[in-house]
């Protein structure tokens, strides 16, 4: 049977804040077995960009980077957000290692071709270097990935976290039974919008397009299950998506094949 | 015969600007054998801070970092110049790794003490982990080091490049036949300061001291030199200083026992 890996994605607003970064570093300290940390940091490089003059803007939740904000980005997830969560899992005992997709060239992507939106330095992941980062956690090296790849020709590419906390997990199934866990501001997928406890707690395939159907599931949860299903069929063994501070509980929505 | 291994030392100003940078990783790409690359980032940190109102207070030449400052120090060493290097070299089919010394806990350090000056979080460093380095290095990965330590209780603290090539450079020297090479701004020690062409070849402890004693090596070249025979002390074969531009050349001045 092969080992368990758990790969855990959080959001900006959870890394960006002193007491949600400690509580959730405790908590990722405490998880078993192998794991990764993927982490945002949008909310930091917004604020970092105004203080700097540069105008923040959104296309369909994505960031577009020009040369100026691909250094603020690299700055903000490379650096600021990354070794903090390195040094503070580090006074946890958690060996952490820092890493963009160009450390030992980890994650490599290509520059998203201009269509209707030019998005500037914005990569589309092409391969995930699964030998390496499977030696590594093997070694007990605990991978924080920021959401930063290259194109191999010298350029850093702003990358989605949700996409690389995706392709980690899809690569990493090869190697590792992985549980892959978006961390959401709502205790898991809602039944009712307006109460956040009415979680549901497995979703399958089936159950998934009966749920849009009905219009329960609606909006930007649509592409965050088709991603769940997407990576399940890629070998994922699970997907859950639950509260940040929920990672070490048995709560949330389970999405299952 | 143990194998040898470069330690290659750059200071701000080459990895600041395109030209240079893209000339030095050229060089740095064809060193044989073993290597790893130490950084600075000074003039792209005073700048970032003084866009962002945060005043660069330096004392003998080292960065008070207060808060705000460590801030600005993480996300430009540990980001923004740290990971173009890498981008770069990666380009260049170097398989770059870019590390703080809190990522796999490679270099800790302790706050420095407050004495005359309370230089803030910065770091005198206690401890490096050549195992983990002689690893990755013997893997064929070039350790890329930012100026950064931790000192294992969370916090990140500021650290002089010289110091953490001088260091590293120590404790691989267990495992390695080192040559630790520190690029300067000069073609290496000169014998006349206004004829940038008198450059001494070699030098000896006994040459040194009578180099200080007629007034030749003044300045800051001498804790420069004395930590050279220090890392020559402890183990490291050789010391070279000498232009970046000249680090595949047998110029500049060599330090020998």
């Amino acid at each position: 049977m092969r080992e368990k890996l758990t790969v855990i994605k959080v959001g900006g607003k959870i890394v960006e804040e002193e007491a949600t970064l400690h509580k959730l570093l405790d908590d990722f300290a405490a998880i078993e077995g192998y794991k990764v940390l993927v982490h945002g940091g949008g909310r930091s490089a917004t604020k970092l960009a105004a203080q700097l003059g540069i105008e923040s803007q959104m296309v369909n939740g994505r960031r577009i980077t020009d040369a100026e904000t691909l250094k603020v980005v690299t700055m903000v997830y490379g650096g600021l957000v990354n070794k903090n969560i390195v040094a503070g899992l580090q006074a946890r005992g958690v060996n952490a290692l820092g890493l963009t997709g160009a450390d030992m060239d980890v994650i490599r992507s290509v520059k998203r071709p201009v269509k209707d939106v030019d998005y500037g330095f914005v990569g589309d992941v092409k391969q995930v270097n699964a030998e390496f980062l499977g030696d590594l956690i093997h070694k007990g090296v605990v991978p924080v990935m920021a959401p930063l790849t290259h194109d191999g020709a010298g350029n850093l590419l702003n990358t989605n976290a949700d996409t690389i906390a995706g392709e980690t997990a899809k690569a990493l199934a090869a190697l590792f039974d992985v549980t892959l866990v978006f961390c959401f501001e709502k205790k898991g997928v809602l039944r009712d919008e307006n109460d956040d406890d009415s979680v549901i707690p497995q979703i399958t395939p089936a159950e998934f397009k009966q749920y849009v159907a009905d219009g329960v599931i609606q909006g930007g949860m649509i592409p965050k299950l088709e991603n769940s299903f997407e990576a399940l069929n890629a070998g994922v063994t699970e997907v859950v998506i639950t509260l940040a501070s929920a990672i070490n509980e048995n709560s949330g929505t389970r999405i299952k094949k």
